[in-house]
């Protein structure tokens, strides 16, 4: 079972590619797809769209986790962090492959376990998890949202459930 | 020149097509990408665009018009407003079109004259400016940013300037 997680932003999005085998989680790639804030805002969901869709074309995972991004309380960031997210969404929802959502905090909780982990404690942790990976914050972040996938989808299975809290 | 205008929202999408022949407004058609709140919110998004790009293969525009979204107070509504506006922009620049924004209050003020418009003296005004056009809210807004582009191209073009502040 194979998964990309991918965490948005119009600037820089992450994604990160697990698998897992029984429970044991292995590293495949990771990376940022990055927008050039001169161009136009259309033009550059379509580099978020197409980036994520070759890595999805070279790597095909079978399921994707998304994730929630952070809700700023400025309203205009929030609908700016929106577009990137829909985009981010649609591209796995193209490729076949049903997207999950997970909240940060609960991304943050499954990986640290707490849900206020700073940006060092969750790459630090990666580290643990997926051994001798560095990753940057934002491909950090994606890896982070996969393996939160696959801890959810494996309690899952072990309680003979899968409706899980963080899959819509 | 065919234009075509969209009004995105992750519930309905509405859509607007018009030719500019000189300076006269022709409508060609107009509808509603209507989402089921039932459904996964990726495969929403997957509605709204194949929606927009079965409409955009059928009425070959030109050029797109969006709609910025109303910026609710509240951050998550933004952001949700967010999603549908960025599979919105990108459908039409995955169909090969440059996409110009407009904020809503800029609509308004193209359309009836004052950046504070009701729902229902826009619908009124679609009336006067398409003669015979009946739509929906949601389809009028959409036509209403498409006539706002309108104006935005035949005012840029009078003045020998295509810089209008409207297009990004």
């Amino acid at each position: 079972m194979r998964i990309i997680g991918i965490d948005p932003g119009l600037q820089r999005t992450g994604w990160g590619v697990i698998d897992i085998v029984g429970n044991k989680l292995t590293h495949i790639s990771h990376g940022v797809v990055a927008t050039d804030p001169g161009e136009a805002t259309a033009d550059r969901l379509n580099t978020i769209f197409e980036g994520l869709t070759q890595m999805m074309t070279l790597w095909q995972p079978d399921e994707a986790a998304v994730e929630e991004t952070f809700v700023n309380k400025n309203p205009a960031s929030s609908l700016k962090l929106g577009l990137a997210r829909g985009v981010a969404m649609l591209a796995p929802a193209k490729f076949g492959l049903e997207v999950a959502e997970y909240s940060a905090n609960l991304v943050k909780k499954s990986i640290v376990g707490a849900g206020h982990a700073e940006k060092e404690q969750m790459q630090a942790m990666i580290k643990v998890l997926l051994p001798g990976v560095e990753a940057s914050s934002d491909a950090a972040d994606a890896l982070a949202v996969a393996i939160c996938h696959a801890h959810h989808r494996m309690s899952a299975i072990r309680t003979g459930s899968m409706a899980t809290g963080g899959i819509r």
